[in-house]
């Protein structure tokens, strides 16, 4: 397993009039905890549409244990808990400064030639620089 | 089981550079579908806020079958699937003008008091109003 | 001058914690009211793309006069004050139920080839139907 | 004048299907920028809405001058022009790495009172901690 984490400050346009996160911003949180952590391991995802191939999702899923509210610093951990294919899976954990667990998602891509628009395999590179976390 | 069903037009603030909607903003979509069906039974969100109860999303999930594009006419069909205790849930599907399965999604919502924070019953006239689809 | 209107109900997400639509948000609406009055008259943003141009915005500004809320029916009031050549200049008033003025905003947008990058007149077919409105 | 900078990385939900950053988004760099130079003379904005001061925004205003695009590490450059009063007015410029100015925009906040929504006048400490700037 590959985990990384990463922190961002939550925004008020983040906010809704409940007095906390817009259930539908998570998804944005969990975005930017994937592209850190596959940044972190040299992939960049702007590199990896470059490169000809786009990473739709396939699935969301996410559980609100407590609220993410305006100005809190959320560590995303980000994790890829098996060795990407035709798919990649990652699983995220939002905590506060306190270590105390306040959301849990999970996200399955696709990989996608994007001229062909037809499902292809992870690019091998991916795959070598993740050997090391399987193993 | 209760069925609503409502059109929404996607906006370009909707859709990202892989020229589909972006992930997270499926669940505004399911927010007007839940919305709506709440009212089609009598009970705006609105109201419901202005009578002292929340409902924060307890859990989402999405299954992204065919991308959403700028501009679809989106039909959302809404259910509530059981009768609502402390929690209510609901079963979301986007459907194209053809009425091809674009998107399925699920949330549970908790009814929480505004003033004390903590869970409760839902009301007993939106019980009474969806008694005659459980029969 | 060419008007058109059309109505928006506000979505929860576009609330933040303040109880009003987040300032950033506005510019959605306005977004809808110009590719509505675009539509009205044979336009749809869509098809100006599909054959081969772009019109990303130059210039955006706002005055927010009075709070937009939740579940609000707001309308769009969209105005193109001038007949479009190189740039398209739109007008928009936010109004509520009673037609109190809620917001102004106004955007210049940019007729851009879409291969070329480089900007270029407006469709002829647009000035066309615009005229009427202008003489 | 009091001048501040924070870098921001665009996220993908912020672009659109022109392959560049969605013009209504623009306003949540600007809240980025607003609320770091607020954080930096010691004001975070949080503090302010709980020492019982909301600051709505009255007027916004950009020029799109370059796009904005994926992944790009944007500089937000936050200006506090004139000392505060019943109002406090921003000026914003975005730049990329090379300095280069991508976007310009402008906002001005009323100070209003969070119990009776009424105008007030800025925090005392608040003008206190800006004065050496406008000397």
């Amino acid at each position: 397993m590959y985990t990384h984490e990463t922190r961002v400050r939550v925004r008020y346009a983040e906010t809704d009039q409940m007095g906390q996160m817009y259930y539908g911003r998570y998804a944005e949180l969990f975005e930017v905890g994937r592209v850190e952590a596959l940044r972190s391991i040299g992939f960049p995802y702007k590199r990896i549409e470059e490169n000809g191939l786009l990473l739709p999702v396939r699935d969301l899923s996410i559980r609100y244990h407590r609220p993410v509210r305006y100005d809190d610093e959320v560590t995303v951990r980000t994790s890829i808990t098996s060795m990407p294919a035709a798919r990649i899976h990652f699983r995220y954990e939002l905590r506060d400064a306190s270590d105390a667990l306040l959301t849990e998602g999970e996200t399955t891509l696709v990989f996608v030639d994007s001229r062909t628009k037809r499902p292809c395999a992870a690019p091998l590179d991916l795959v070598a620089a993740l050997g090391p976390y399987f193993d």
